[in-house]
């Protein structure tokens, strides 16, 4: 059975190697939906984004959103005119044989930031890539934009008659500068396009935004969203039941994608999920919880398997939140460790209290609860540890 | 001869092993200055200020600042009401010793966060202390704050006829959460006690604020300028030529205790040196260049000697200063890499472009320089690698 991004009907993809990773893996990738599809997409907010995040922007203002063409490899950041040249002949060259204009298709490049795209290969293998569209493509697909994932990420949920399929790849910034965090989600619903943004804004963006390897937002990171209409009926129109049965199948795919992405971090041993509470609002708990999740001294100590309360604390104290330590309360595990800004005594005396969170810091998936108050911002962020590993791949792969 | 703190006139110090630290070394240290020793402050940001802190602060509110009580092993942080009444305790028992009123003294705190003050050992400990004060105790208390500093810190200066004399300890937050950034500089130059704040700000502070090894604002952070006025003469005015020979002596002292702390930081093999021009301001210039030596990627890269130009782009990106990518440069060693945002294509073809850049990484001090325009803002930001030492010290040593 098709899965993924082919999940959904009105959607072909295929994959090839052309020879843009030194290890000889298919390297590059096209999604193309039925005519009448639209598009949406969320990008990085690196100032210094890649040139296909450009070329995506300026198409979808521009009314593009029926595919997208994908390569690892190279990022095709930091390359200049160059890069903007290279990533519009590629488009181009995609369009041609599809027989689209070149503004209706999107682009994501994902790999050595600075190194030019190899387009002589790229170019090459464009070609066989349009022949091979298929309606069962989409492993092929999750599989051609992996670079150092170590298994490809894919989900599916259904809503009613509507179907909902994602694949999604990478998450840290991966040696040497290999980036970027891509997410693809289909469905077959009728959707307007002005619809379609407010739908990946408000149900895809949460759940791939709630996601740190090691807090760098990479050049080239992209979630696209789009719809192809093909399972039939009337536009569904926003905050309708059917619209919100579509949104929390997007949201269910979106967890999902973010789930394996983060349990595939570099590196990782364990994650983390920081839920915070009672901040003021959600921004402020957003940057609560990142602070937490992006800590080098909370990351390993989640990799040493000790629940440290101390350096959550310190942690949260350098968010520029402006924090009441006596209003904060932090549970690891089932465990309150922290109470109103002070972690109890019998912490450091070895004894149940601390044998507890001991033992709740050894599962796969650790629960870091922090209230901070009484306000009305929530939010959740998953993280990992920091381990030898991590620094392995980061800093021993220097080529 | 005299070093460290007691190198300028006019202070005493001692040191004394109270058994707050498991491994019996030295933990409890005090200097005190002559009557008529004026001091200054500068602590933390962070949110959740550890007890001492908040005593020092309220102790030169109220026109204090004769000498300091220090003490490693417990940070007396996350210790709420108790935390308080340990700290006031302390300094209580210190000050009837010397004859003082309390407020006269501040004090700092560096070890785990949490875990109480052994106020046993630590009061049994003060008398032998204050009946040790000598003139010539500075090896003795800067090697009574170390926790897991390799080596102690000490640095001296001299401005014509005065001397300046300072100690510091640590950098990054140390297993298991022993924390804190801590700096004494003494001078026996007279001064107003309403301008020492303003020479600690100016000319002690850009140092000592310059150092990042891990980017975690610890909750004891201090830096103390005390002046003893023991030198004799008239106060110096600010902005004579006395005061800024005498500041660049403050200067000089506060740049040495920074590159020996950065030196030492917990599992560096390499230290850089990230010089940004060009930015709108010095705050933008400073926040900028802070972005790139705390950005995992970039420690990483440095750790394993790699210039990669791809991932100084990539964090000067994310630091939400708004930068355009084409006015952007950036030199490793003497070597440039990235001229108006774009990397050379010959970076990636192993010539001689490469091989200068990765030869300045084997440097133990690398610089990297970067200019972001032609705006007047500069900043210099020491950091230093991420290895697999930090990750062992943080992750492995979870007592």
């Amino acid at each position: 059975m098709s899965a993924g991004v082919t999940y959904a009907r009105g959607f072909e993809a295929a994959a090839v190697a052309a020879g843009l990773k030194p290890s000889g893996r298919p390297d590059v990738a096209l999604l193309v939906g039925a005519p009448g599809t639209v598009g949406a997409g969320l990008f990085t907010t690196n100032d210094v984004a890649a040139a296909p995040v450009t070329l995506s922007r300026a198409h979808l203002a521009a009314g593009g959103g029926r595919g997208v063409l994908v390569n690892s490899g190279q990022a095709n950041a930091a390359t200049g005119a160059r890069g903007d040249r290279d990533a519009a002949a590629a488009v181009a060259a995609v369009a041609a044989g599809l027989d689209l204009d070149p503004t209706e298709l999107l682009q994501c490049s994902t790999g050595v930031i600075g190194e030019p795209l190899h387009m002589d290969r790229l170019l090459g293998a464009l070609p066989p890539l349009v022949a091979g569209l298929v309606d069962d493509g989409g492993a092929d697909f999750a599989e051609a934009i992996m670079t150092t994932d170590t298994v490809s990420k894919q989900a599916t949920a259904d809503a009613g008659r509507f179907r909902v399929g994602g694949a999604g790849k990478g998450v840290g910034m991966i040696a040497p500068s290999l980036a970027t965090m891509l997410a693809f989600v289909t469905t077959d619903a009728p959707i307007e396009r002005r619809d379609l943004q407010g739908m990946a804004r408000a149900h895809l963006s949460p759940h791939l935004e709630s996601i740190s390897v090691d807090g760098c937002t990479s050049t080239n990171d992209s979630v696209l969203l789009f719809a192809s209409g093909a399972a039939g009926g009337p536009r569904l129109r926003p905050e309708t039941d059917a619209w919100r049965r579509l949104a929390a199948a997007i949201e269910q795919v979106g967890a999902s994608l973010a789930s394996q992405l983060i349990h595939d971090g570099e590196g990782a041993t364990h994650v983390m999920l920081v839920d915070l509470t009672g901040a003021a609002d959600d921004r402020a708990a957003r940057a609560l919880a990142a602070t937490v999740a992006d800590s080098p001294l909370v990351k390993t100590a989640l990799f040493g398997g000790d629940p440290n309360p101390g350096r959550i604390l310190q942690a949260l104290g350098t968010a520029g939140e402006g924090l009441d330590p006596e209003t904060i309360d932090v549970w690891v595990g089932p465990t309150q460790l922290v109470h109103g800004g002070t972690i109890p005594p019998a912490y450091f005396e070895a004894d149940a209290l601390r044998g507890a969170a001991v033992a709740a810091m050894a599962s796969p998936e650790v629960s870091i609860r922090i209230a901070v108050g009484d306000g009305p911002g929530t939010s959740r962020v998953l993280g990992c540890d920091l381990s030898y590993e991590y620094v392995r791949i980061n800093g021993e792969y220097t080529t």
